[in-house]
């Protein structure tokens, strides 16, 4: 499991006076890649060094409490099923140890060149399965 | 059903080169807000006038295809399950007679002051089941 | 002089009730993008197929009135000093013909590859001089 | 002087390959409302429980350097102008101690329910003036 704290950025609600729903998707991702780099792989060398890519194919999220600007927030990020060219990762929000959302996106490695289906890198399988 | 039509602008997309997964979820509500203002209820009219708001407590999206900076989508908007206090609205994406990715979403209509789950309003109830 | 019609999106809006102020800059882009489109050029050809790039080096903003969700605007794009190596845009919002704010952006070209200062590519100039 | 470290995130970028311009405006507001909220006064106060708004008049940013994703940044927020319903705020971005950018922006102090002008609240002032 990995924790990453964030907060409730203004830009992240809307004039509905919440967050923006679209922008729980980006916090579960800003989580993916701060894990990622603390793990010695940064996006960065992934999209520039790395013949892979890890799209993905599937997300979803739900909505338990309504989140305000300025809200801080623990993301704790824990892997679900790790296949042969594809992985689950779900993503628990919690404000004061409450639950108050959930992602979960589905990633599928590829040949960076031809978009070819292909095996996830042993680089990343050792990541992921320390999650 | 309800036809939108939107491109992939360059902030959409992300360094990998493609669609950021979160901004087809940010189309999908472009859509939505459109057609709702197209059947003449605003989204500043539910946020100012009216005494309820309709959150988002579940989505989720498929991503079939790769999506570039530039490229021409049409949204196809219709209506799910409509309950008494929720309703489901599906969106299929498409790019050139293609299916390239879909979004749903789950909303529930609470009220604007308390947050309490209410019936949703003849309004709403009416635009919905003529989609 | 380019026009484009667009309207702001609950996402453009913040819990202030109002456009959060960077995304007028997304929606001077959004103009940007549709100009160099409608006009042979789409920044995919940009990014894939050319040996230069068009990084903004400078951006401003004016906010003359407080933005609502889902009022139409139309912004107007001409273009300020062509340089050699460099450019400015200026555009003006207005909805209902009032002007709302204004955005300019200067923009120098580099080689994609090293990313040096060179000429504006001449395909280039002939899309600015006839703004 | 107050600092904020940020880095860029993936939807930070675009498919350039590098930092969107309008997202360092994001960034320069994150810094704000952190500096704010550091000094007690967050922006959910201000917008819930005041009878005033500040909102951005005027924005410019320069771009000196290039940013990927996952750069570590540090926002280096400092005050200009403070006038007796208005104020300026400076934003050095530095990077490996290198400047990479810079955000300035005016904001002008009004009514919460009219949008008429009128003097910087206290609470604020003393604020900008240790800053």
């Amino acid at each position: 499991m990995y924790q990453f704290e964030t907060s409730v950025r203004l830009h992240d609600t809307d004039s509905a006076g919440l967050l923006f729903f679209a922008n729980q998707f980006k916090m579960a991702h800003d989580c993916y890649e701060s894990f990622l780099s603390d793990n010695g792989l940064s996006f960065l060398t992934i999209i520039v060094e790395r013949d892979y890519l890890l799209p993905i194919v599937h997300a979803e999220a739900d909505y338990a409490e309504a989140l305000e600007v300025g809200q801080e927030l623990v993301v704790e990020l824990s892997a679900g099923r790790i296949g042969n060219s594809s992985f689950t990762l779900n993503y628990r929000f919690t404000s004061d140890d409450d639950e108050v959302g959930s992602v979960s996106t589905v990633h599928v490695c590829v040949d960076a060149e031809t978009g070819e289906k292909r095996d996830l890198p042993d680089e990343l399988v050792e990541i992921l399965e320390e999650l």
